[in-house]
């Protein structure tokens, strides 16, 4: 049994503990949290170092910034570790200084998992190898951006909101027809908002207050609906996402060819604890052969990230 | 350089070669083919094993069961090989009896890749790793069946055809969707012909005798178009080609995850081979570390199909 302790147990933690339990090669070994919880296997974060001979690998199910940025450096040194930080400016800063850390410590770090980071991140690398003259786009959604969400939140007068980035179907149908056009990743999405406001507050300039946002809503396309907290509950509180990695170019310099990649999730966190999983059981391989340092899905062969046999999984090829 | 030598050269060599000259990290060493060719490169299949030290690997172009069966054992002997072996009810035995010749000789073969098995493979992979409860579908086209326009072919008073392959849109949309039913590949494609037939030749007899045609039409619903040479020769050679890999399943085991990875092909040869070529740049790194036997797309890891170095794959991350 691979032996996988939970660091942090927000939405992505216990999305995380669920999908351990539907394995039969997993098992959570721990969930390591700073504040206290109600659970069996809470440990507080502060005594994690003593757990080092129960655990082969860390799942870290913090914020990217907050918790990772810092966790993922220091827990490395004692740990094998499992993130999805998904700073991507960051990444390739992040990336160096936990190999080094893997490496002085003979622990190994598989950093920026999930979907994207993670499998997105699988299919541009993949587009760009197979197409290189070519072109790659990434669209996002629908989906609710949780960012977003608490911007409009923190507007005067709203009570409750869920923003959805949706990618525009026109752009879609432009990268798929092969239309030659100028892509601008803010004019491609546009966004959505459902908001309730205290009763008596002034829709009109609530809504021009959000479309003004600067960075987060400024330079797109945005919608505002105004209903009810009811109306809200029922319909606005998934966490759903998705979207879209496209590469188009010329196959062997000739035929145009088309690959694209598409995520339709009714759980963001759900799903990305899925990927992390499988990306775990391969950590754990990989480390048991002796690699040390970080890695990322660059490095990881499909083998190690199932269950099954080789020889079960050739049934698939 | 990578040296590599293409053995066959029907469309698949053709547009290997086209593809390799289109790298900076590979070259074209020989081409090899039982029929004397007018090329500077061509040599003498019969006279492969004369020029073992000028090169690196070899990629089978031929035909699988007529062709790779035959050469993929007999070259691995003293090379490197990489196919797209695509009879998918002989890939495992074909893999045993690889990985055995490639132990024995020390060489490496990479099997069954291009898209279907290749690309395809992969996704099916990924989708049963991380949505291990859930139902996988391939579905194929819009795109040309060369087996299938020959056997319309083959029909007396036939002078030429073209067949497509084509996935039902509602089916997809009921996979989309989440649409329970019971999923049947005869049913989820339609077949499309474009005839051109003799003068005289009665036109509801041949439609009659292709739609009858045990295993290639029977089983399908089939259209029958009856057009002239100058209408086929214009609209209907392109060997385009695609399809769809859609894997659906709880993620975590609660939310509802859809993956889906789809290719629209205006050359099956050329993309192919476009996949042919980044797997050996991979075939060649992985002997180049020692490996030995046979592998497939289960065992690259995404770095080795790439010209470009880790650092900068990390910008895709």
């Amino acid at each position: 049994m691979i032996r996988v302790g939970i660091v942090g147990y927000g939405n992505l933690g216990k999305s995380v503990r669920k999908g351990i339990e539907l394995t039969s090669d997993m098992e959570v070994a721990g969930i390591f949290s700073r504040r206290k919880l109600d659970l069996d296997l809470y440990r507080p974060l502060l005594n994690i170092k003593e757990y080092k001979d129960q655990i082969d690998l860390l799942i870290l199910c913090g914020s990217s910034d907050k918790d990772i940025l810092c966790q993922g450096p220091e827990l490395l040194k004692d740990f094998n570790t499992l993130d999805s930080f998904d700073n991507h400016s960051k990444i390739k800063e992040y990336y160096y200084q936990m190999d080094k850390i893997g490496k002085e410590n003979g622990s190994l770090a598989l950093i920026s998992t999930g979907w994207d980071p993670g499998l997105f991140s699988l299919n541009r690398i993949l587009g760009t190898a197979i197409l290189p003259e070519g072109e790659s786009f990434t669209l996002w959604g629908k989906g609710v951006s949780q960012g977003h969400s608490a911007a409009v939140r923190s507007i005067d007068g709203v009570l409750d909101a869920t923003q959805y980035t949706i990618p525009k179907p026109e752009i879609l149908e432009k990268i798929r027809s092969g239309g030659v056009f100028e892509f601008d990743s803010h004019k491609a999405h546009l966004r959505e908002v459902y908001a309730v406001i205290e009763d008596g507050a002034d829709e009109k300039e609530i809504e021009e207050k959000i479309k003004s946002m600067p960075d987060y809503f400024a330079p797109y396309q945005t919608q505002v609906h105004f209903i009810s907290q009811e109306e809200l509950d029922k319909n606005h509180k998934k966490m759903l996402h998705g979207g879209h990695v496209i590469r188009r170019g010329k196959a062997s310099g000739d035929g145009d060819a088309l690959i694209e990649f598409n995520l339709d999730l009714q759980s963001n966190p759900d799903f990305t604890a899925a990927v992390d999983i499988a990306y775990a059981r391969a950590l754990y391989r990989l480390s048991k052969e002796g690699k040390k340092g970080a890695i990322t899905v660059l490095d990881v062969a499909p083998k190690y990230l199932s269950e099954e046999s080789y020889d079960s999984l050739l049934n698939l090829i």
